[in-house]
Order: C-alpha cells, then sequence, then structure tokens
C-alpha cells in the first residue's frame, strides 16, 4: 500500500486508528470458550465489527508465537480475514544481520503477504536494508518507545547533546524514504513526537500508547498532524477487551468508533 | 543449563562451539531434493554428526518462519531433537514492551523449551525482565555484533566517551545476573571483546562471526578465555555447507571437530 494511498484512505475514512491485535487467549469473552479456533473467531468477530472505522490492523506476532506452531496459521488466517485496503502491520519488531533480515523479510512480505514490519534498527544498514525497495511495502523503525523501558537506553544522550534514540531515527530513516519506511514513536511523549514531526514531514509515524498505557490522543494529533494526516495510531487492549460478554464485538466497535471520531476531529483539513 | 553445568560441559567436550542451524532449504544436499521433510532431514543428520563436538546449537528463527507456518513445526522437532546437556539457544533476537516480551519468554521457554533466547535490549528492562529469574534460562542481550552495520548505530560516541554499546551492555546486564544473562559480542571484533571480558569476567558471551564472516578464532579465544572458558562460539555456514554432496553431514562433523580441536588448544586449562 503506497504513501499516497495510506493518505487517501485516511481521508475517505476519517480515521488514523489502527487496531492492535495482541489476543491474550485467558481474556477471550467466555462465550467463545467453546469455539474450536477462539483466537480466530475472535479476530473474524472484531475485524467484521471495526473495518469501516480503522486504516490497519497490527497482528502482534509474540502473542501467535506463544500458541505453538498452530499459531503461526492463525496469523496467516487472520492476515487473510484483513480486508483490501487496510493496511496490515506485522508487529514482529525484528532485527538481524543481512541474510537473516533477507528471510524475515521473506516471511513477513511474501508468504504472510503483510504490508508492514516492525524493525529493530540497533544491528544497523544491513539488518533493514532487505524490506526497503518494495513498492506498497513498509519498514517500520523503532525510533523511541512508549513504554518505561525507553529510559533505560533511548533517552540517554551522545556526544552532541542528542539522545541516542535521535540518532537512531536519523540514522535508520538515511537508509530509505518516506515511501518504504515508518517510525515508532510513542504516544507518551507528544513533545518529542512534534520535534520529530518537524525534522521529518513526510513520513508516517506509527504511535503505540494510547489507551492502556497512557498517551493522550489530542497532544499527539496535535504534535504529530502537521502538514499531513500522516499518524498511524494504535489501541489494543481498550478496544480488544471493551467487553467480556456476547457484546464484546458490538462494544470493541463502539470503542473504535469513539476513537476514531475523536481523531477525524484532530485531524488537518487537507488529505 | 545453569552456568556450572555449563562450564562443566565445556569442559568435558573440550569445546566452545555452537553450530548455528541458518538453513536455507536452496542450500541443501541434492541428495535431500526428494526427501518429505527435507531440512527436518538435514537438522537430524546434522545433529546426530556433530553432536558430541559442540555444547550448543542455535536455530535461526528467521529460517524457519520463511518457511510459512509448517516452519515451527519444523523448528519445535528440530529442538526436540537435541541431546540433553547440550545447549538450545533460540536466536530470535526478539525485543518488545513488557506483556509482549511475557509472551516471547512464554514462547521460546515453556512452549519451545529452548534454554537461551537473544534479544534486544533497546526497549529496555521491561522487555528482558520476563526473560530473567529462571533457573537454567538465559537471556542473550546484543552488545556489540558482527556485522558491517553494527557501525551505524553501536559504535557511535556518547557523552561520557564511551560508545552506544558500551551503554547498552552496562545498563542490560545490570538487569540480571551471570547466571541468567549472556552477551552477543561479535568475534570480528577481538579488541573490544577482551575490554568487555576485563568488565564482565564471569557471564558468558555468545560469539557469532567466525568463519563465514570473517571473524578469527584464536584471537576471540585469546580475548575472551581468561577466568573461565565461557564463551559459546558460533559457526553456521562453513559447517552446515561444508560439502553438498552425500557426505554433508561427515563433512560437517570435520568441520566441526576442526574447530573444536583448535579451541581446545586456545581454552584456559581450568573448568
Amino acid at each position: 500500500m503506497s504513501r499516497t494511498a495510506l493518505l487517501s484512505q485516511i481521508q475517505k475514512q476519517q480515521s488514523m486508528l489502527c487496531i492492535g491485535l495482541d489476543t491474550d487467549p485467558k481474556l477471550l469473552p467466555s462465550c467463545l470458550r467453546n469455539d474450536p479456533h477462539p483466537v480466530l473467531s475472535f479476530h473474524k468477530a472484531i475485524i467484521e465489527a471495526t473495518a469501516d472505522c480503522c486504516i490497519a490492523y497490527k497482528p502482534n506476532l509474540a502473542f501467535f508465537e506463544a500458541m505453538g506452531p498452530a499459531g503461526m496459521e492463525v496469523f496467516a488466517e487472520t492476515v487473510a480475514m484483513i480486508p483490501a485496503g487496510i493496511l496490515r502491520i506485522a508487529d514482529a519488531k525484528r532485527g538481524d544481520i543481512g541474510n537473516t533480515a533477507a528471510r524475515y523479510a521473506e516471511a513477513y512480505f511474501e508468504i504472510y503477504d503483510t504490508d508492514a514490519v516492525t524493525l529493530h534498527g540497533y544491528m544497523g544498514r544491513d539488518s533493514v536494508k532487505p524490506f526497503l525497495g518494495r513498492p506498497g511495502k513498509w519498514a517500520v523503525v523503532l525510533g523511541l518507545t512508549s513504554n518505561a523501558g525507553a529510559a533505560d537506553f533511548q533517552t540517554k544522550i551522545a556526544a552532541d547533546g542528542l539522545p541516542f534514540y535521535r540518532h537512531m531515527v536519523d540514522t535508520a530513516l538515511g537508509w530509505g524514504t518516506a515511501e518504504d519506511m515508518m517510525l515508532v514513536v510513542g504516544a507518551t511523549r507528544p513533545e518529542e513526537l512534534g520535534a520529530l514531526r518537524q525534522r521529518y514531514p513526510e513520513h508516517f509515524f506509527l504511535i503505540p500508547g494510547i489507551g492502556a498505557q497512557g498517551g493522550d490522543l489530542e497532544a499527539v494529533c496535535r504534535a504529530g498532524c502537521v502538514e499531513y494526516n500522516n499518524l498511524i495510531i494504535n489501541a489494543s487492549r481498550s478496544i480488544l477487551y471493551a467487553s467480556s460478554g456476547v457484546d464484546f464485538a458490538e462494544k470493541a466497535r463502539a470503542a473504535a468508533m469513539d476513537l476514531s471520531k475523536k481523531m477525524a476531529d484532530l485531524m488537518t483539513g487537507r488529505p
């Protein structure tokens, strides 16, 4: 999915919402307990209920891997359920040397046919390059994350007075373009998000940390929607587990719609 | 597998060799072309031929993931083939926020029952903590890697004059102990390896980059085997693809034995 197509989709849906599929089998609604494929049925219901009020889904590989080998079948079937025109982000956070990175790119872009993969940039250019230069496919590199652990390393200061994450971002974004790279920036740090947006007006930013992690949607949109509506704002738990009853899909839809509407009000008027 | 057990095994086998299972289906010996499970049969033959001249196997997840969902079955069966007493390292290079990291730990320590998992430390303490404090299990954090891309970020200099990777190492190793954390240090940088060994005499270092990547085994052992033989030195392609003929397992054994013997000569006399 190209940058232009994604911007158009955001304009059309009037939403920048990404729904993270971090499905914990222990938290499934009780009405799915006897389902032979409970996680898959849950994803089907969630996707059917929310596809018209989001622009991306982000299945988180850890939750599929923790289901054993069968989990990767569930991942493949989940990806296949996502309707055309909606971005499919494999939240894999991979990062390895060139020949290994090429296998990950093959897995997520060719075998599972997702559009974007989250990546660590710590191992340098050769670890990201196999994901670049594929029209419509995206490498989403970790910049500044939303969790408490971001303070352990990312916000330490380098010799030039800039934090380590700024070096990561400036280095990594130089490997590709605004057509094949996106950047992860946590919702919990809107000031830093604003500074990164000023420096990188064209790039899409993937924003985790709204909802359960405490990020402020309004602050994020004011900092990140400047020239374009080029944000992909993720929410997971607040939508997936909006209700644990038989109305889980309906309540998920309401939660997604509510977030989307708030986003629409905060978007720039331009496409 | 505890640190003491691993040191004893190294002494007993007179080897610090880890065999990386980065199996590219395109590079399999032609005699396996008609095998219904060629990668699994290849691993079986390689493991049977080399288990008495190594102390660890390191299956690389990317190569299994690139086989689609069935690849994770092959991964599970490969891990199960590794004889007792040999360390099973999942080369996964994962790294994500706490609740996701907990799922990865569940996948690799509980579902697939490997002993060690390679990890990125960029996201901080909460991304590594779920892997710690499990007796006999190991978090193997990336410090200084063996690839060219290490220069893109890891060796840049921080405000205190130390490179970024030193901050990563000093920060990450503080999260655990020499009983539950290991460090990845590339074979291509023996001087830096020596400096890290002086600073961390007790920790096991996992050393990639011997063989195809050009690391010097003698320099690595002189820098890394000081008080203990606490190195795990990986070789992959030079063993797996020692021959593409019917003698592939025999030649893999010869290559592994040759590396092991060189290591034995460079080990300290102490266990």
